[in-house]
C-alpha cells in the first residue's frame, strides 16, 4: 500500500474510535469516500465558554463550557457565575464549523479548496505541503466567529440584557455555520 | 515579460500609488523585492467601529470608527454615542495584520507559509492555485481577533467599565500583532 493509503486508512480507524458530530458526518462520509482524500479532524460548530488565565494565552486556554447545539441565556449565566473566573478571563466564543482534509496532490486540495470556498467556507485554505509525502492539508473555516469577553478578574463585564443579545448572536452563527455544513454536503457531488 | 512579472509591476505601481501602513512597508518591502513574490493587499492590524445592519450581514458593515493605531476610552465612547445604532447593530472589532502575497508556483508559496506560521501568523494558508497562470495566492492572518458587540437597535450593551477593558485588549491585540510583523519581518531575510 503507498504511503496515503496506509494514512487513510489510520484516520479512518481513528474516526470510527472516536466518532464525529451528527451534523458532520455526512460530509466526512462523503468526503472519505473518495479516493484522493481523507478527513484528519472535525468539528460542526459550538459555543464555547473559555477561562484565560491571563491576556491572550490561548494555548492555555481551560473549557468551562461547551456546547455543539443553541443555548439557553439561562444556561450560560449558570455556568458563568460558577466559572473561576477571578483566575483569569471568561470569554464566550461561538465557533465555525472546522474541518481538516488530507488530499493525495496540489490539484487535487485545489478542486476542494475551491468547492469550499463556493459553499461560504470563506476562511479555508491550504496549511502546507508535507515535504515527504506531497500530501496537502486544507482547512476548511467560515466566517462564523465571535469572541467576547464576558468577565474577567476584576468584575462581570456583561449584563443579563447583553448576554441575552450575545446568546441570541451566538446561536445564530451556530446555525448558519450547520446550514452551510448542509450545502457543502450537496456540492462534494461534484468532488 | 512573462505574465507572472506584468502582473507584479501592476501589483507595485498600486501599492505606489496607494501607500500601505508604516508598520507594514518593511515587510512589503523585503517580500516585494524577492523575484518569486509581490503582495496585492495589506493591512498591520487595526480596531473598527462597524455598524451591521442586521443580524450577520457583514458585507454591508459601515465602517463608524478605524484605527490603525491604540485608542482611549474616551474616544471610542465619543464616537460610539454619536454612532446611527437605532439603525442596525454596533460592533467593536480588533483584526490582526492581514498580508496577500501571490507567488510564482506553489513550492514558493510553501515556503512562504512555512515561515508565515513560524512567525506566529497561525491562521495563514494559499488561498487557491490560478488555473491559467499556477499563480498561488498565500493569505498571513494571525490570531488576534476580537468581536464585541457593543450596541443593538434596542440598547447599549456595554457600561464604561466593559469599554474600559475591550479597549485595553484591543490595544494589547494591535500591538501584539505588530510584534508579529516585526518578527516576520527579521524572518524574511531567509525568504
Amino acid at each position: 500500500m503507498a504511503r496515503f493509503e496506509v494514512a487513510k486508512a489510520r484516520a479512518l480507524a481513528r474516526l470510527q474510535r472516536s466518532g464525529a458530530d451528527e451534523e458532520i458526518a455526512g460530509v466526512l462520509q462523503k468526503i472519505n469516500a473518495r479516493a484522493d482524500y481523507y478527513t484528519t479532524s472535525s468539528c460542526s460548530g459550538r459555543i464555547v465558554l473559555i477561562l484565560l488565565p491571563e491576556i491572550g494565552a490561548k494555548r492555555e486556554a481551560r473549557f468551562i463550557g461547551k456546547w455543539h447545539r443553541p443555548v439557553e441565556r439561562e444556561e450560560v449565566l449558570a455556568v458563568m457565575v460558577d466559572a473561576p473566573f477571578a483566575e483569569g478571563e471568561l470569554w464566550l466564543v461561538a465557533q465555525s464549523p472546522i474541518i481538516h482534509v488530507a488530499c493525495r496532490t496540489v490539484e487535487k486540495a485545489g478542486i476542494l479548496l475551491r468547492l469550499a470556498l463556493e459553499a461560504g467556507f470563506k476562511y479555508s485554505g491550504m496549511k502546507g505541503i508535507a515535504r515527504d509525502t506531497g500530501i496537502v492539508v486544507v482547512e476548511m473555516l467560515s466566517t462564523e466567529r465571535m469572541d467576547v469577553p464576558v468577565a474577567s478578574r476584576a468584575a462581570v463585564l456583561v449584563d443579563e440584557t447583553s448576554v441575552e443579545f450575545i446568546v441570541t448572536k451566538a446561536n445564530f452563527m451556530l446555525h448558519r455555520g450547520k446550514e452551510k455544513l448542509k450545502r457543502f454536503e450537496l456540492r462534494l457531488n461534484a468532488l
